[in-house]
């Protein structure tokens, strides 16, 4: 029989596991609405790549990325915990800023790996279907061992914008946004796909090539984000998590109806597409608000999410002319800035005192502090990313080179990176697309 | 650290939490059942409707489904709960009927709004392929608004057919007879879809487009049902929802045989798609039973219902000639009204103890009573959803219009509806559509 | 309120049943992966028969299987528990291998269940594009009712293996090697696929048709070894479960990267079916020694696993020249056979003391004691499972036959043996087929 201590142990911890669980199946999320929302030629690469980039994320955290952001050391970064070796007496000294919880080490090294890898996800969908499959890897390093984890740590590994009280429950910045940033950073210096745009200017639409991949990416996004904010109490916290699960559903429903009925009336059709990172944009934005706001926030939250959404999409493809293919700064990193600074207007004095961090928004008398706070740790988060990112890069691409020559962009990642068809009974698979170069 | 009675009702949140999670992903079992088990020109439709559909529900039960259903009332409905906006203090007083289970409002409305969810997405198959958008947004509005609720409340709300020991441990009644029924009127106001009669009325098949999405469903279905009869206790209840999920997985693997070796008989092959439905059958019948039944019970209980599910299929199609193209009311209606009757067979007198609920059954020497108290509530349920749905439907099918027109129809949903194809490089995209239509 | 005895069993329970969902959707996983990488004409069918078989082993388990397994009986097997018939106070006493764990029976079928399940679904990846669908039936059957629980019993059940202090904390050899060692006689007895082999005896590659869901199925195969492996404490015991998944996590990570850097060094590609296999094969790896072994280690063994799995699939293709289509026996056997050695190589002694089995291993200072007991296991565990494979196999081989005809095997078995293509829009419906063979 366990001691009381040890059940309420157990009990979080198996909290803290089946919310990871939930946040790792977020890959398969990824993997599937990116796969669906790019072409046949690309589809293996790119559902395949995740796999890659979990495991590139797992062992680079473990290296250094969780030290960097939980590890005890200054207001900028962790400087502990490398390797994730410490003795077990010292852990709580070591990663201080999860000594909160009462759950073994794993369990929290296991939450916050599949933290970073929602946020590495994010970011290659500026990317696809035209870099390098070493740009994968390159970028993954630097991004699971720098510049996610001092982000992280700034905001919930004791760094300075955690101090001055930013409200981001479980990451709309921390996660959103930064992968966000980096993907519309990868989506400028790569370059718009090869027949995206036309010599006048306009647009082409580039087809998705399987909307069943799609919608079932997005149910398991869904899903996961129920282990995603609820389990950011990282134990039961007298089971506000359920509180949390419970708006998160809300904004998620307003954000599927806001971008559906945004797009029919703006589009002139209810989008399928639209709809799809209307959920996703509403989740993104709740993320940081979920645990501050009231149920009718939430549903408005969620719903403005979704409509500012689909005018951000048109802003970027039509007038910036930046080709981010599934639109990833727009659902992460716009809806990532709206839901930060969202709990500046509707954080509630009651949920503000239970979470203990931060004050009340706007609407609830609390004034322009928290609405300022929530803005420059924005402005910050997405000016570090944005420069860390370029940076690197930029350094990849004067060095091994970012993009695929056009004629292996033509033929497509699949055959051309890997050697083989996603689909070699539908398309040429390499033998065959061979011969057929020779004819 | 948390006083017991803390701890107990975060371990009751973390059950219920995850049980509702486990509903929840039944969402993408069945968009991919159903589109699988269509065809390709309506694929991203009938998927992507999936979320819109629980969009709707999520909204209007948290409007008035949910106060209509759980809240304090009368014998029919509840009156009390609109908005879910009700002081802390009060909650155990407006919901009354939900009051046994001590965790937290959030986590009863979304463990009741994924049923809720779960319902109307079954509703949804009586329409596939032919259905106007605008039905998905008005039918799914009364439906979760009223419909759903009513029943509801009628059996675990606190209304008259709990009252008298109806026995429905987890929805054979309240979700899936209530969706299944719906889904028949939509089959017959719609009719049949194009090219699936003939002028001497027999019937062709119309194939779904893809049986590994209709596998991948039914297995993600199969795995939601351990939240959704398990969940059912809405806490731990001295672990008894080990033996609902054990009792569970029997009747699910027995109804599997069961129609295949049926359908192997029957029709001469041992059809795949008789074998899903067979797993869908035998857990839309242990639904009701689950809790009431032993384990050698579970077992005949979900076998029959798979053999059921192949003659009643046969049944509509070839007899009656309701075009049910995902078979949604065999599976779920007929299974349902057997599940519900099932107890009154098969209640043990141990289980029926432990749960409180109603009689032992026939073959336990309880007699007819239970048998007659289940008959009585199956009927009235049935003849209560089918009246309101098909005047929900009418009066849409005469103001709105139920059907697409017979072009749009043929041209499929994707195209006609949503303006792009789901398989944009294997069907016409809209633009090469309508292309091909000039030429 | 509950006791705190009921409360532990109770929070028990709730881990128990979540690990065993988890371990239950590997059945998709199998189901995604071996469709995926194999052929169109033969995808229903492939899905499909994973439905099939789950529905076997659970009712054969319930029968007999689980009591042969963890039924109290000798050394070599359990000789009571048939029907799961037990009284309720005799429970601990008849399947006293598993009375450690305080939580209910029915939770413990369900979590041995599904260990059955992923066991057998090795199994028919050696079968996989040419075996009789009633091979799955007999197998099928003599597999859950004999040849999977002896082994088990041998491990976990109180049998000989158990008491020599063999370490396998999930099954890499009970579950994995079992099913590996089974396809391997499968693949053998049923010789290679029509077309993969030329006359010259040099191989030709048999794409599979959907890289999507391999990769799909790879992930939630992950996801399920959260359940698998952390699952096997069979309840709380002080939070060990996160150290577990925590080492999971880390070697799946580790045997993607070496898997494909493997392939990329040797077949001159990063071929991405190599690094899903990677990810399978360090997971089939640690899942002996998770609970044995240092995070450092866990990379090490699930890095080397990777990499393994390259060399020994080139093997048994270009040399040994036994199709096994997906490489199940590479995968499961090979792998299960490296992991369960490996804790002879690198179980630590503080994790030795904390599970209780076995000793120290080599590079610890255990000597070669730990090792050797490895070794002879899986020396003996092959075996069996080979002969008696060998035999039933044999059995169904001149009797029923193991074989579709060549005709049938051309055609593709969604036509031949279920009537009805998987994909009738892209391929032959079985209608349109018939008449394509009239012309």
């Amino acid at each position: 029989m366990p001691s009381m201590k040890e059940l309420v142990q157990g009990v979080d911890t198996i909290w803290v596991i089946v919310a990871a669980v939930l946040v790792f199946f977020m890959q398969a999320g990824f993997a599937l609405l990116e796969a669906g929302s790019t072409r046949m030629k690309n589809a293996g690469h790119i559902a395949g790549k995740q796999i890659l980039s979990f495991a590139i994320v797992t062992v680079v955290f473990w290296i250094c990325g969780f030290g960097i952001a939980f590890g005890t050391g200054n207001n900028f970064m962790g400087t502990s915990g490398w390797f994730m070796h410490v003795e077990a007496s010292k852990i709580d000294q070591v990663f201080s800023s999860l000594s909160f919880s009462d759950v073994p080490i794993g369990a929290k090294f296991l939450f916050e790996v599949v933290f970073a890898g929602v946020s590495l996800a994010i970011m290659w969908g500026g990317l696809a279907e035209r870099a390098k499959l070493a740009v994968y890897f390159l970028f993954g390093i630097v991004f699971s061992a720098f510049i996610y984890p001092v982000v992280g740590h700034w905001v919930w590994g004791g760094g300075w914008l955690g101090s001055v009280g930013m409200q981001d429950f479980a990451g709309s910045t921390v996660v959103h946004l930064v992968g966000g940033t980096a993907a519309l950073v990868g989506a400028i210096l790569l370059g718009p796909r090869l027949g995206k745009y036309n010599k006048d200017g306009s647009s082409n639409t580039i087809y998705g090539h399987n909307q069943v991949y799609s919608v079932l990416g997005v149910i398991i996004l869904w899903l996961g984000w129920f282990g995603f904010n609820p389990g950011s109490t990282l134990g039961l916290d007298k089971s506000f998590f359920a509180y949390v699960a419970y708006t998160t559903n809300l904004a998620a429903a307003a954000g599927a109806i806001g971008a559906l009925v945004t797009a029919w009336i703006v589009l002139g059709k209810p989008d399928i597409t639209y709809m799809l990172n209307g959920v996703l944009a509403a989740l993104v934005a709740i993320t940081a608000s979920c645990a501050f706001v009231h149920p009718w926030a939430a549903l408005v939250i969620g719903g403005l999410a979704g409509i500012f959404m689909v005018f951000s999409v048109q802003l970027f493809d039509k007038v910036f002319r930046i080709d981010d293919p599934i639109g990833a700064f727009s659902v992460h990193g716009v809806a990532g800035i709206w839901g930060t600074l969202s709990t500046g207007f509707f954080a509630a004095p009651d949920l503000v005192n239970k979470v203990g961090v931060g004050k009340a928004g706007l609407f609830y008398g609390g004034g322009f502090h928290q609405l300022w706070v929530q803005f420059y740790g924005v402005a910050i988060a997405f000016g570090f990313v944005f420069v860390t990112s370029f940076i690197a890069m930029y350094l990849i691409k004067i060095t091994v080179g970012l993009r695929v020559p056009k004629e292996e962009e033509l033929i497509g990642l699949d055959i051309a990176e890997h050697g083989t068809s996603g689909y070699p009974e539908q398309l040429p698979s390499d033998y065959s697309f061979a011969k057929r170069l020779q004819a």
